[in-house]
Parts: C-alpha cells; structure tokens; sequence
C-alpha cells in the first residue's frame, strides 16, 4: 500500500495504488484442512520432469490413487530421476520382498549421477498407495530422499476408527462439530468431504471405519441406512478402507418382530443370518460388527442369561461365511454390582477365554475405567491368551480438555502399548498382545474413537489433528516412538524446518502429562464435572450410578485420598500378573503416576523425596499450571513460522488451556482443603475463590453429550 | 499423461511422464464457499495500475474494509484509472447527493481518454462499503464500467436474518449442518467464519442478524452468552451489522427467580430494564430483542392476561435509552381456539393497532399460515397503518425441499412483497406497507430465517445462495425484479456469460412454480407429511393439535377439496380490503393458484378453460414432475460451463428432487383417489404404488426438527 499525498485535495487525503498484478484473487488459507497433506509448493526452482512408471493402470484403481497422490506430493518438490512402482506381476519382482505382507511395501532409492532412482514395491496396489504415501512423509518431513532404504508392514491387522457418530448428525463425545455423515442425502449425495477422509486415513494406513456410535440405533441395519453405509464403502474401497457398523443388540426385536433377541433361539440366529447376508449384498467387503452389549443401559445376551461369547459367537456365525468379524467391547460394568467398577470387565471376561469364535475380537479400552488423563494399562491384557484382544483408545478427548486443550496423545497411546504385562515373563507387552506375536493370533485390531467432525479443521483443534495421525501411525507400529510421530507430523503440518519441528515437538511431548498435573496427578481419576466431563468436580457425589461420581474415585476424606486396590481394599492389583501385583501391593514400589488409583493414603504419607503426599499433590498442580505457562511462551515463539490463522488458533485454545488450568487447580485444592483443612505448601498461592465459587460453575450445552 | 511403451519391461508397462511446472499443488476448489463472492481471476491480461484515493483512511474501520474489498475484486478484472471514495468531509461533496440515506451511494464512472474514472460517495463509511459492494457486483456481472450513474439507499431500515441457532449447536429448520456460532467457544474463539459471514451479508446490504432461536432459552441472556453475544458483534460491526437476540418471555423468573413475568409487575420491567442495561454495557449497539411470545408452547404476556401490545411495550421501554428494537412476531395461533388458523393472527393483532411504542415492529410473516410454497398475502399487511409492521420470511426452506430442492424463492418473496393490499387505494402494496411508504413510518424492518449452516456451502446447497441473495437484494430495494436478482447471481456464481446467465436464470425463475404444482397447487397448503415436513402426507390426521394436520387444510372428502374462507365458510377473506374479499367470495373472481386456499369445491367443478378440478389438479402435479426434468435437462445442458464439484453437487440433487417430485405427485394423487374414486386424465400415468405404500414411508432423523 503506497500511501501519497494527492495535489489539490484535502490534505487528509490520501491514495492507494494498486498494482493488479500483485493482487492474487484468492490467498491459500492456512485453516487446518488440509492436515498433515499439505504439501506446501516449493520454495526453489522446480528440477526436472519425474517419470513414474509402472504396469498398465487401466482397471487399477488404487495404483491411479498411488499414482495421482504422487504426483500431487511430488510436483513441488523438485524430485528428478525415474520412479518406479512395481508387483510382482511385473516381471522383475525382487525375491527379497516376498516376506511383504499383503498392505507392506518396501521403498528404495539410489543416486545414479545426477538422479536419483526410487521404487516402491508392493504385493498389492494397496501397499503401493501406503509406499508413495510413506515416501510423501519423508520428503515432506525432509528426509534423505537419495538413500531410501524402508521395508514395511502393518503390525495389527484391522487399523479401525470407531465414529459415534448418531444417525441424527450428532457426535456423542465429538468436539469439532457435525458428524461428516450426511446420512439424510446419502446414498445420492456423495459429499467430497468422504474421499479427503478416506485419503486422510489411507496415508497413515488406517484401513476400517466404524459409522455410527456404539450406543446404535436399529435403523443403521435398516434397508436404506444399508444403502447409505454401501455409498460410504464404495467411496472408501479404493483407499483400502472397509465400514463397519455398530449393531444393536436388540434389531432382532425392534426391526424383525421378533419376541426376543435371545443369542441362542434359531430365529434371532436366522434374523441375523438374513440381515448380514443382506448387507453383504450391498457391501461385499462389509467389515462385520461392532457391539456394545450389555453395558450403560445397552441390551446384550445377559438379558437372556447367556454370556458374552454366547453373543458374540451368534453374530460371529452370521458374517463368518462372507469373511466379516465381530469387535466385542469389553466395556462392561453394572451399577447394581458392588464391585470395583476396574475389576468388573475382567471379572465377566477372563471367564470365557477360549470361548470366542476366531472371527470375534474382544475390544478392550486401554484402561480399566475410560480413557482418563492417565489409567494403569487394561488388567485384561496379557490374561486371555486364547482370545483375539483388539485396543479401543479414545482420540476424541472426552476428558482430556476436548477440543481446546492441547494434549498430545502419542505419549498416552504408546505408554498403553508399551506398558509390559509379563503374561509370558519380561517383554511381554500390550503391544505384543495386540499385534498378536504375544499369542500367536493371526486375527489383530487396534480402534481409535475418531475426533473427526464437520469442523473445518477436521478435529476441532490443528493439534489434535495429531492424535489422529499418532493413532494411524501406533495402528501401523505400536512401537514407533511419540516423539518421532510428533517430528513427522509437525513437519508435514507447520514447516520441515528443524527449529520449527524441534520447538513444536517440544510443546507436544511433555503436553500431556502437564494436562495430568492440573486435572488428576498421582494417579487420581475421573474428577471432571457432571457437565460434559470437561471441568473440574471432585466433589461430585449426585450422580445417578456410584460409580460415575468423582468421589467414588478419590475417596478423599478429613485423612487421606485414593481408591486402595490392594488386599485390604478392593484386591484389583490381583488381577495383574503376580510380579505386577507384587509391586503395587505397596505405595512404596508403587510408580507415583499411579499412587491414588492402587492406594488411599494419609495426607501426610511421605513421599519418595520426603515431601509429604499433600504437598507433593498441590506441586503437581502448579506444575500443571506451569506446564501450559511454557507452551503458551514455546508457541508465542513459534509466530515468525506459522501461518496466521493457525498460529491465532492455536494461541487462543492455549489462552482457554491456561485457564482452565488454573480452574481445575484451585478447584481442586479447594476442595481437598475443606476435608484435610492442611496449608499449602511455601510459594503455592491460594485458590482464587472459595469452594463454593466452584461448585456452583455450569457449564450449559457442553458440547458431546449423549 | 503422456504412456509410453518403456523398451525391455512387461508389454503392458506404461509410463507417465510428469512435468513438475504444470502441476500446481492446490487446485482451486470450487466448492461453493466463495458464494457469490468468488471474483473469478481475469482471462486476459489485466491492464494498468488502479489508483485509489480516499480520504485519510487511519482510524475508519469500514472505509479500509471498503478499500481492501475493492482491491480483491477489482484486481483481476483489469480496470484502469482513478477510482475515489467520497464523504462529506472530503470538501468536495457534490449537493446533489446530500438526499442520500446514511446507508446510500452514489456510483458513477466515465471515460476520460483510455481511462475510466470511477467515484463512489456516500454519507458514511459504510455507504461506501456498500457502493463498493455494489461495484463489485456490477463488475462481476458483465457491466459496463465505463458509464455508471447509480445512486442508491436502502428503502427498509432493519434488513435482517432471524437465526432459529440453538445453543447446543443445532438448528430448527436448518438444513446446511450444524449452527455456525460456536457458543461453547465463544467469546474467546472469534472464529473466521464470522467475519466470512458479515462479509457476505454486507455485500447484500444485510445489516443485523438475531443469534439465536426464537424458541430461546433463557440462558442466551445470562452473562456468559451477553459476553458471547458480544464478540460477535465486535467482529459484525465493521460490516455494518448488529446483534439481536430472541429474549424467552419467562426470563425474569428462569433467570431472576421472581414469581411472575407479567408485563405491568414493576419487579418484571426492573427486570428487563437492568437487563437492557448490562447488554448494553457489552453491546453498545445492540439492535434488540426478537420475541415470540404465546406461540406454540412459548410463554408470554397472555399468561396474565395481557396484550401482546402490553408486553412488546414493556420490552420496548427497557430498550428505549438505548436506541433499540422490539421486534414482537404476530405468528400467534391456539390450539384451544376453533377459529380457522389463518385468521387467529389478525384477529389478534389487528385490535391493538395504534397501541405498540413507536420502538417496536410488529413481525409479520408474509402468509397467514406458516411459509407455505405459495401463500396469500397476510390480511394484517394494510390493516395496521399505525404499527410499524416488519416482514418475515423464511430463507430455510421448511416446506419446499428443504436442502436438496432446487426452488429459487425470488419470486416468492416479490410476490408477496408486490401483493397489493388496496388498503389505500390501488399501489398499496405490501412493500409499501414493509417501507413505511405507505403510512408514514420510519421504523421499517424485514427478517429473513437464515438458511445458513457449518456445511461448506453455507446454504445446503448452491442454489439455496440465491435465496439468502435475493432477500438481502429484496430488503435493499422490495421492487427488483427476482429475474434481476437472479441474473445477477448467476453471474457471480458461475459465470458472467450472457449464455451461462441466461441458461441458469431460466432453470430458476420457474423452479418455484414447479415446486408448488408437485407439492400443493391450486392454493393447497400444509400437505407435508409428520417427517420434517419434508415428504407428503395429505391424510395425516393424526397431530396433537388440529392446525397441524394436512387434512385440517385440504378438507378433502368423497365430494371435494378445499378450505371454504367465504362467508359461507371461515370468512377470512374479509380480513381482506373489501375490494379483494369481493373478488375472493367466489371461485370464479378468485387466482386460480389461490382458489383451493380460500374455497371448498366439488372435484367436478369447472375450471376457466373447462376441464374439471380434478382433472385440473393432476395435469399441476404432472407439471410439477416434467418441470423437475425439464431442469435437469437445462443443467446437463450447462455441464460444459460450470466446475466438476458444483455441477456434480447440483445435478444430484436434481435427481433427488425428480424422484421427490414423482413422490409427492403420487402419493398426493393415490389419496385423493382413495376419496374420490375419480379416473386420472387421459395421458396421466397412475402411482407406481398403493396408498399404504405411501402411507407407510417414514423419513427418521429429517433434520432440522426441534
């Protein structure tokens, strides 16, 4: 804007000249939608042309997918040298990759004079397209692209996303808006919003998409909520994407007339049969079943005193022939049973080891309550050797500060994964079990509980976009390590730059346990607030079922605080492997992160460093407090190389993030002080209000709620 | 791509040569987000520098918006020479523009050489907003830039978009996804699509916008949303824009715990008054408050046996310190009352003309039933010369087709607004009612129910644009032709060629016609069935309240169809001035698209041209099918001109409608059949289908219900 003053006019005039050349009519908006796909134009002069061959493409979809994304990813890059894309159809098939699983790949690149060479390999074009997405990821992350060297395959084998999306368009525990379904268009309107979803997925290898919420509706096995979900499947096949539906136990009974459901009368059988061989008409790859049985208010077979294989097994029969599976959720506990709601899952479970069918897989939360901040790794893990186990984790942040927190997840996923349950002595981790090698099962899955929504940015916030990512990526290697997703990620979202993807991985890796250290340190557990799961309510004891209430969960009192697990309280510990349940039979040789959820323990028990657990406990709080104090100035830093809607973005949830930090601290302290009535300790400032003040927070139309 | 046969590979090898240069990263997607906005790039090459001159431009919000809007349009387009903005304080300021409104502008260009100077001059920065708005439109629609004179005002002062938002993110009667106002966000998060908002509604010279439904929940006036509210008219106000927001009558008990919300309690005007006062404090410009009041389950002054002029008034002195609004809905009808629906609102209201505080507007909607594809004027339009009377007119399309049909309402709302009332002699027409022409009034408003949601088109769909278009082009000027107004869309929506113009044009202008003819010709109304009210149902007679059953309007029997509103029935026409209740006593006199609205006829009886009602009434419906083909074949026609995505997204939901159109045809003719037992007209196919096919069709979780 060149500003001159003009002859003649009022001196308050001014002039504007514009050059319409300089003027470009629509600037790229930087609004997160993109994700990690953005493949920013390059910023020197273009090398010369790429050739990309391989066998005929013609009636190869996905080998077109493959080709078209790398041409998308490559132009700007400035890639020179032939690239190749090979079968073993093709001819020339190297030996050494016959070990490539059916969605491996193996990538390759040398530099011959001033070129450089790459193959990717694949047994399928589906491996293929995971390959050039795989070497999109390095070049975008700014990796060595003349010395590639890669073979690799999925570990697990079903990489699923759970939607709990409703057919009405809401998303129960879903934070960034609408559910993407527009179920009441489908199956004509096919919105584009599908393949960018798909595609999204593709490049991170997740292969399967649960649409509706496990809490289902009958209607989704309806004739015309089949015809939707086949649109959907047909849009996802090219991207080696299967759907999957979440049933309702009950359909048999609301959609067949039927007087029961009742796992084990022929006709239920015979309904389910009819209704699966009706979906596989209309989606020959249909994935198979999602259940929630029996559990929060669900109907399941113990409404006809029969167990959950006996369930299970009934459906499994109905897909098998058509090659389908059945994810069983183990998400089971009862308000009218008196036990610790940890124990109950395995309780009703390990029991029934050997019984599931091959084609089901028991679907285990990564902890024994529900996705908390932090949870001891699922006592279910290493206990059923005999049964296909698959991981649920929640991406969605139920109650980890949903959408405007920034609380990276990668940490949480692999800390579940890697956690060791010494079911078959030292190294015998969940991730063992879940990939199968622990027990040598073929059948494997891993699910995430999708943060995906209608919003512009996909998950409601540009760093949440990186729990997706992260679960992609664990799905594929549980044991890659959070800290190099976070690299990948943040390179590919903001700048390959080193600084900028050193000082962003600095913000992401320590944010979720900051976020442990302002809502439940030391291993206490769900604290949040009747309203939504979002804000502090440790006081909470109104709730309809005991076990939904926070003080069901700190036990807090005028003397101490905590859930003792051990012999002399609700003997949980047991239900780990004996080595396991030897340490935490002690506050001693009990890890602190886990201190409250195995022990109750005086305010005053000392620490490992001497300080006492009261203190300790309020440290952990200002730590939190601290902790998004730092990410707020990391991120400030940040502005020079960020974009500036999300660099605003991001700064602004940082802003809610601080404060509700501090919310969840001092109402926190509050009331823990009005049991134990202890000072705090030096240096630690008093809550900003009375007890009261917090109690009587609401939070109206949290968003998310069922 | 260029295949090459590679020498020593597999025959069926092939190669695809990519040049780097020609692949831009990011196609410019054409996903109707830009609206009509989109300021396409210039084809040719653009000419020499613009020069812009202004006065001082520091410290004038909206005259930078004005300028930086001008240089994103302006630039492509290669326009040359000076172009100056001017207001009063310029020293320059030609009298003859000093009649202009402080939302007017004067345009006005000529060539001098090879160069064209251009000046825009209004009173207010804002005027020159909206003149450049204005420009811009001409520019994008094909004009001829080298001559303009075109000087401007708005003829109604509160052009408006009634919101039916929800605080928990849904929408009533929304059919384009979720609210855009992100409340639980607000007020730290201003997210960008609030000012894309403004933006667009300035550019049609929309100036306020009611935030939430008029079904309200108190909690939108508590401070936590007050704060809410108030960030977004921040980002609003640059663009000319203020807040409204739908005040629940019974807040002075939900909110401030008195006993009563009775209009003449002092306690309850105390109420309101410190209301007023604290939404002021965060909302300097706050426009006011949107009431329904004793309306479907509402509460309101009637509880206690006041006037709804009692109430208004009370709110009104609240508002009056401050300079704001009531705008008080006359949508009022009882389900205890036996009088026919379409008079209760008349009957009502017209006794307290002369009675409402001169800061309120009396909300008409522009039928007396609930927007119904074709409606009479409303009888209260004329009959209140001393009330402020607003219009309300409903964008969202709940009765016709909702998202996915393509019924350019244009027209709809020009014949309503052309309808002329003879309340005061010939020229009475409705829009001089609505601009105060007609009896003096200088309060003026008209209220559009957005149709605007989180979807990426905004409106559901692309033609559904036009509809928000044309009621702020409408609200600017009730006289432009709804051709006019399409054309110029058309241009800016797809393309400014005169072909792409006209073909577009021509789908649209008769698209309503279609809709009424395939849904309720003949001046049926309220056919749809209990889904939604998207579908038919003409035999529901199963609704709580009798007004909300179709057969409650088609009175249809063994002998004939219709609503008798003559003396020898309701005698609503003589709501009417008495000249149109003349012509309306009797079929003859009366518009046969009106006729079953007011009469009740034998299936028998003769038409103008002489065929039979009921022969008549079918040929409608075949002419509202053959309609639908006939613009599906003008669009394919269009395939060529306009973009994959919007031509896809479009040609969809043609086909959609098509089979929605053949739905209501014969679903509507199957039971006036199972009536009348009459054949079908010679050439007229009979339903695919019985009856109770028909009958037993449900549509689950349509959107938009409350």
């Amino acid at each position: 804007m060149i500003l001159r003053m003009p002859l003649g006019l009022s001196a308050a005039l001014s002039a504007i000249t514009l050059s319409a050349m300089a003027m470009p009519s629509i600037a790229r908006a930087e609004d997160g939608h993109q994700l990690w796909l953005r493949y920013p134009p390059a910023t020197g002069t273009p090398d010369r042309a790429v050739t990309i061959t391989a066998a005929d493409p013609l009636g190869r979809p996905q080998l077109k997918l493959a080709i078209a994304e790398l041409k998308r990813g490559l132009a700007p890059q400035g890639v020179q040298g032939p690239f190749r894309l090979m079968t073993p159809a093709d001819g020339s098939w190297p030996a050494r990759y016959d070990h490539l699983g059916a969605e491996g790949f193996a990538l390759s690149s040398r530099k011959v004079g001033d070129r450089i060479d790459t193959q990717i390999a694949a047994k399928t074009d589906l491996g293929l397209l995971y390959g050039v997405f795989h070497y999109l990821r390095l070049a975008h992350s700014g990796a060595d692209l003349a010395r590639l060297d890669v073979v690799s395959s999925p570990r697990i084998a079903l990489r699923v996303l759970d939607h709990w999306d409703n057919l009405d368009g809401t998303v129960e525990r879903g934070y960034a808006g609408a559910s993407i379904w527009d179920w009441w268009r489908l199956p004509d309107w096919r919105d584009p919003i599908y393949t960018d979803y798909a595609r999204a997925n593709a490049s991170v290898g997740i292969n399967g998409a649960v649409l509706n919420n496990v809490n289902a509706k009958a209607d989704s096995l309806t004739a015309p909520y089949i015809a939707k979900a086949a649109a959907l499947a047909d849009v996802f096949r090219p991207w080696g994407i299967k759907v999957y539906l979440s049933a309702r136990w009950s359909a048999p009974i609301e959609l067949g007339g039927l007087k029961t459901a009742d796992p084990l009368d022929p006709a239920v059988a015979a309904w389910w049969r009819a209704k699966a061989d009706e979906i596989y008409r209309a989606i020959p790859d249909f994935g198979g079943f999602l259940v929630k049985a029996n559990s929060e208010g669900q109907p399941g077979p113990a409404d006809y005193h029969r167990t959950h294989a006996q369930g299970a097994n009934m459906l499994a029969a109905a897909l098998k022939p058509h090659g389908g599976v059945v994810m069983w959720r183990a998400f089971v506990y009862a308000h009218d049973n008196p036990e610790d709601r940890a124990k109950q899952a395995y309780n009703d479970f390990k029991p029934l080891d050997g019984q599931f069918a091959d084609n089901v897989l028991v679907q285990v939360k990564n902890g024994a309550i529900d996705f908390q901040p932090r949870e001891p790794f699922h006592p279910l893990f290493g206990a059923m050797p005999r049964t296909n186990l698959m991981m649920e984790f929640q991406i969605t942040k139920e109650y980890l500060g949903q959408s405007t927190h920034m609380t990276y997840l990668g940490p949480l996923f692999s800390e579940a994964l890697q956690a060791d349950t010494l079911a078959q002595g030292k190294g015998s981790t969940v991730a063992r079990v879940v990939d199968g090698s622990l027990d040598g099962h073929r059948l494997t899955g891993i699910a995430g509980v999708a943060n995906i929504g209608a919003n512009r940015d996909w998950s409601g916030s540009i760093f949440n976009q990186a729990d997706w990512y992260a679960f992609g990526r664990l799905a594929w290697n549980p044991d890659l390590s959070p800290e190099s997703i976070a690299r990948e990620w943040a390179a590919q979202t903001f700048s390959p730059a080193p600084k900028v993807v050193e000082a962003v991985t600095a913000i992401m890796i320590p944010s979720r346990e900051v976020a442990v250290d302002y809502m439940t340190p030391l291993g206490l557990a769900h604290q949040m607030s009747v309203y939504g799961h979002y804000g502090p309510g440790p006081w909470v004891n109104t709730l309809a079922r005991p076990e939904w209430n926070p003080v069901y969960y700190n036990r807090a009192d005028a003397q101490g605080i905590g859930f003792d697990r051990t012999a002399s309280g609700s003997k949980a510990i047991a239900q780990y492997s004996p080595a396991i349940a030897a340490r935490l039979a002690r506050p001693e040789t009990t890890d602190d992160k886990d201190l409250l959820w195995f022990h109750h323990l005086p305010w005053t028990y000392r620490m490992k460093d001497g300080a006492t657990l009261w203190d300790d406990l309020v440290r952990h709080y200002d730590r939190g407090v601290s902790g998004v104090e730092n990410m707020q100035g990391q991120w400030q830093a940040l502005k020079p190389a960020i974009d500036a809607e999300r660099f605003e973005k991001t700064s602004v949830f940082l802003t809610i993030q601080r404060r509700d930090a501090q919310l969840w601290r001092d109402a926190s302290i509050a009331y823990w002080q009005s049991l134990n009535h202890l000072p705090l300790p030096a240096g630690s400032a008093p809550p900003a209000h009375d007890l009261g003040w917090y109690k009587a927070l609401t939070f109206p139309y949290a968003p998310g709620n069922p």
